[in-house]
């Protein structure tokens, strides 16, 4: 029981950032839970298919699967899995990367373009309600706050 | 592109609603990565198996697995997993329940709350460290604001 000891000792600052951590990865949980079930009920699609195709959709010309990966923070195994399924539903294209005969980038077509705006527009708006209990006003300082945190992704 | 005009519409409000919660979930994301990496170097260990001796060590009773998942808001597949190489190594019982004798509940052997305590106490220093970027007087407001929104896992 010396770990209950050393726990008591503890200073509050540090168990009030510890119980900040714990609030919001509970809050992200919980919001990505309610928006799976969502996208799942009314597109039929998941959330990493979702996330997938709004990196594609915010990079225009495509991007290699590692930076996919990368931008995504997920293993590059689900990734694959998803991106080929997009690919036989149409929805993205491989293109070769002019000078590097090895690499491919994966890109969003119009049909996958138009299909994830689709979507991102009800996303958009479940967002906005489930937010809405915020005070408006608190809202930037909020992005402020958690700015300061941690944002590069770690060198591979 | 009527989708494009139509986001234009969208108010300044839940534009910032919007990129709050890709900033909450994007930096729920980098911290994970980070704490993944620091279980993985530091006690071979990974994220959803240290999340499920966090639960089973606050549950000092155990848990039926169906609790443990509802608490994890993680697949039971994952979860039935982990638990299975626990009792393996010795870090967790099934117990049966009085009274019902399809039920089991898991729960952390002397043994396996030692463990999680030593990992514990390194966790809650980590956090620490990658949080003392907050202004102290800050980290209680956010806690709160976080907390209205969505707490309540589904029915399920």
């Amino acid at each position: 029981m010396t770990r209950a000891a050393t726990k008591s000792a503890v200073s509050e600052p540090a168990r009030q950032r510890l119980r900040l951590w714990l609030r919001l990865l509970r809050t992200t949980r919980l919001v990505e839970a309610e928006l799976r079930e969502r996208l799942r009920a009314r597109f039929d699609t998941t959330l990493p298919r979702f996330d997938v195709m709004a990196a594609l959709y915010r990079a225009e010309k495509g991007l290699k699967m590692s930076e996919l990966s990368r931008v995504l923070l997920v293993s590059n195994g689900n990734v694959t899995g998803i991106v080929e399924r997009l690919v036989t539903e149409g929805a993205v294209v491989r293109v070769p990367v002019s000078g590097d005969r090895r690499a491919t980038l994966v890109r969003l077509t119009e049909k996958g373009r138009d299909e994830f705006a689709q979507m991102a527009a009800e996303h958009a708006a479940w967002i906005d309600e489930l937010f809405a209990v915020l005070p408006e006003e608190e809202v930037a300082g909020m992005i402020d706050l958690l700015s300061r945190l941690p944002r590069k992704e770690r060198a591979q």
